[in-house]
């Protein structure tokens, strides 16, 4: 049962009015129950609680804190369809898709398990003592430790797999730090069974108070308030770029800065090189638009930006593309506003007199489903106006039309940082893709060939992140096991005894590491 | 033969007057020549012709960069005395203290040449694709790729070590960034002839032209041109707190935000357990004056906080320091101002109420020479203002006499971010100690047992970083081999083919990698 309270510690709260409702994606209207706002005191406490629960929960062994992750992956997997009926009704998202990413959602949980037994993350370095030397050389041995509370905010657009129980509280959880989620108010009810999911997890493995907190509130105060408790040591982000520059500032403006991980706002180019366009533009035109739309285009790595040599290959791609538009119903989109932003978007792309429309959906029977859009431009007017560039979020791209190689390049050497780059190319494309590549390196954190950026591994060698404003840290990723090194700080501890040496780094630990420079197992 | 020009990538440029001189820290008087300050244009010359180096520099194989650095490291030892000579003069330190600085800035440049050709640090990770899974899962590879040009700051306090060819330096130039320092004013001369070195290596091995420049200036103008430009892309700094948050607040309002690695700030508290202090009170008390007036105490990991329980084996540590700091001559400091402030500092420790006067060197004799100090305060005074531990940068420390050991502790809890933590403990401490150590792994970035903070080693465990403010991003090293990771990124590659693969992360490449998972060789 919902109830619409809030998770300070172990303790469920209960806010009197003004609560906020959860509203229906497909409909605009609101579900019940109500839900409680959390006040600046709330946002105190659940930081407090974290705080102390630090000191245990990272001296707990790293399988402790595997089985509690492992634990979170079972209750969520137990909470059964009604977890999926209450995220389609707030998400708008289907069934398939929801079931998808609940499976992923558990997946990364037991992913992280996984890091956390092989204990990789802990990069553990020893150089032995040269007791002999003039001056004698000191023992040193180096691991990771973790940061301290993390505050995550949840992502509108994965209820499940970027939320409350999303990669960044798997990794923040894995890393040994407790975490204080501030729930996205597109889909409270979700929110709210995933943090029981939570604490039951917790309670079942003895996790300490404090471990995990989630509060509420409609606005952007809360936030504000749990970037900036002191308590607070990183912050994991997913959303827009204005929302994510508005916490880099928070952070900034704090008396101790901290690190902050905010995936804002990429268009995810991807270039057509000629011969593969010339050999299959039909095919690359279905490939495209079944990216565009996936899931209404709200994923962070859609394809907002195609660029290509004008001719007639490009012409063939962008007439397949439009068939296929055309036969797109309308989607529903994650929320209203949301709904009521693409909306905008496509129609400034509408009245700017240097694009053209190449193709559209079919229009949407109700004000909170999204219409899917290709536009196209020439590559000179782009590279004249760079915000044209801006990300529409949901099912609109631009077709860049590039008068020779030159500007191709120029695009690409232009362009702001981005989550992915892509390139389609056939054997004959080969020496433009190598010319290509380097710039891709410095524009994105994932390079594709021959594929379509939707759809992000959860895996080893997995980067989901790139440089400003893709995201605020390009040094980083927000999936993969890489995730969880965002949480932790190295130290080195210099002619520790035997008896003092904290876990991991002992001669006989099982970590894998680096010894007098050397890899070693 | 030093020409006082600025190094615009491989040209020497002169500016016309005013310039500025070398002063000669023992006698404050200024050192010919004229040297040069770069104007605005000058900077934006020498980022220009990074970026320009950058593309070629990043794709040289690993052993080009490697024998770069060893070729620097060759240049810097062939300019023999004249190099120790000027430094002396500029900067007043002794003679045995600037052929060790020498050798460990060597020393490091060849550590980076043999992690480069290791490769440890590009972190490549593969994944292999499964294309019968449904969806089929897609190949993934990974590796970390150089960020872009790097701004250097020379430390007044390494005129080698953390100067123009020093640890930022050498591990900006190892990752493949091209480097553009702001050399320090205290050392000028220095700085031109390690300049001239690097360019000479540069030459002898083949490198682009930009991949080095050096521009001086002698206010805070050109070091904010500098960290202002777009072309750079990270920043590393070496020194006072009020410089590093500085640079903090100009590198966070570029419209494209970049790392930053300051390292600023420390007083290094080193906790006497009560156990060893009875044991050995007077050998712990000559140690202590060692390690704190070492190099005329300015060094970032000097001991400028010692904590213990008040009684008698403490009243002993003190009337041995007392008259260990008796016998201490005044030492040359590294700049008139850096005395000045250290004066300034001491007198301001002098004048207040709640500290006392343990102990004094030697008064100089010059107005250049720093006379170390040693105070005391009760663990209640600092508790209730902590400012009494503000670093005072220089040969001054503050003995805090605890009145028990929950005193202690919240004294270790209460400290800002450190590099360093020490504790001195014998047998019957142990148990006390590991109650303190989580305390330390939060406080500092390097745990010290039974040494002294002074003495860095450069090594591969090593970690000389911290929270904040010790420094700006407390999840990195400025000293040791994991230094190089501050400047660069992770990208991952997918479905690549090989004919399009990068260096370093195809099958047969020797780089250390993980594969599906797991790490392997």
């Amino acid at each position: 049962m919902i109830t619409g309270d809030l998770f300070i510690a172990s303790q469920r709260v209960q806010r009197a009015d003004p609560g906020f409702r959860a509203v229906a994606a497909a409909t605009g209207s609101a579900i019940e129950p109500s839900f409680s706002i959390a006040t600046k005191a709330d946002v105190a406490a659940a930081c407090l609680a974290a705080n102390g629960a630090f000191p245990a929960y990272r001296a707990l062994p790293r399988e402790s804190r595997a089985r509690f992750l492992e634990a979170i992956a079972d209750q969520i997997e137990g909470l059964g369809d009604g977890l999926i009926d209450r995220a389609m009704e707030e998400s708008g998202l289907p069934r398939a898709r929801l079931t998808g990413e609940r499976g992923r959602t558990a997946g990364q949980l037991r992913l992280f398990a996984t890091e956390l037994r092989l204990g990789d993350y802990l990069r553990v370095r020893i150089d032995h003592a040269q007791p002999d030397r003039t001056p004698p050389k000191p023992e040193l041995r180096m691991k990771m430790v973790p940061l301290g509370p993390v505050a995550v905010f949840g992502a509108s657009n994965f209820p499940l797999a970027f939320s409350v129980a999303g990669g960044d509280t798997a990794s923040a959880l894995a890393a040994g730090c407790p975490v204080v989620v501030k729930a996205h108010p597109a889909h409270p009810g979700t929110s709210e069974l995933v943090a029981s999911a939570i604490l039951a997890a917790a309670a079942d493995t003895g996790m300490p108070d404090g471990v995990f907190s989630m509060v509420n509130g409609a606005d952007n105060a809360i936030g504000a308030a749990l970037v900036g408790d002191a308590r607070i040591r990183a912050v994991g982000f997913t959303g827009s770029r204005s929302g994510g520059l508005a916490l880099m500032r928070l952070v900034q403006s704090r008396p101790v800065p901290i690190p902050i991980y905010a995936e804002m706002s990429s268009i995810n180019p991807v270039f057509l090189l000629p011969a593969a366009l010339e050999a299959r533009a039909p095919q690359l035109a279905q490939g495209f638009v079944g990216s565009l739309s996936l899931g209404a285009g709200q994923f962070c790595t859609n394809p907002g930006l195609v660029i290509a040599m004008a001719g007639s290959a490009l012409d063939r791609f962008l007439a397949t593309a439009a068939e296929a538009l055309e036969g797109l119903p309308a989607q529903v989109m994650l929320t209203p506003a949301i709904c009521r932003a693409y909306a905008d978007g496509v129609a400034r792309w509408n009245s700017n007199p240097v694009l053209q429309v190449v193709g559209k959906g079919q229009a949407p029977d109700c004000a909170t489903a999204g219409q899917a859009a290709l536009f196209c431009v020439s590559g000179q007017d782009l590279l004249a106006d760079p915000s044209l560039a801006d990300e529409v979020f949901g099912a609109a791209s631009l077709v860049v039309r590039c008068a020779d190689l030159d500007e191709m390049a120029a695009v690409a050497q232009h362009l702001e940082g981005q989550l992915t780059a892509t390139m389609h190319f056939d054997q004959d494309d080969i020496a433009l893709a190598r010319t290509l590549l380097p710039s891709l390196e410095l524009l994105a954190g994932r390079i594709l060939a021959n594929g379509w950026p939707t759809g992000v591994e959860v895996t080893d060698a997995q980067v989901h992140g790139g440089p400003f404003p893709a995201t605020s840290d390009g040094r980083s990723t927000s999936v993969g096991t890489m995730a969880i090194e965002r949480f932790v700080r190295p130290v080195a501890y210099q002619d520790l005894p035997i008896e003092l040496l904290p876990a991991d780094i002992g001669d006989s630990d099982l970590t894998p590491r680096r010894v007098d420079g050397r890899p070693s197992m």
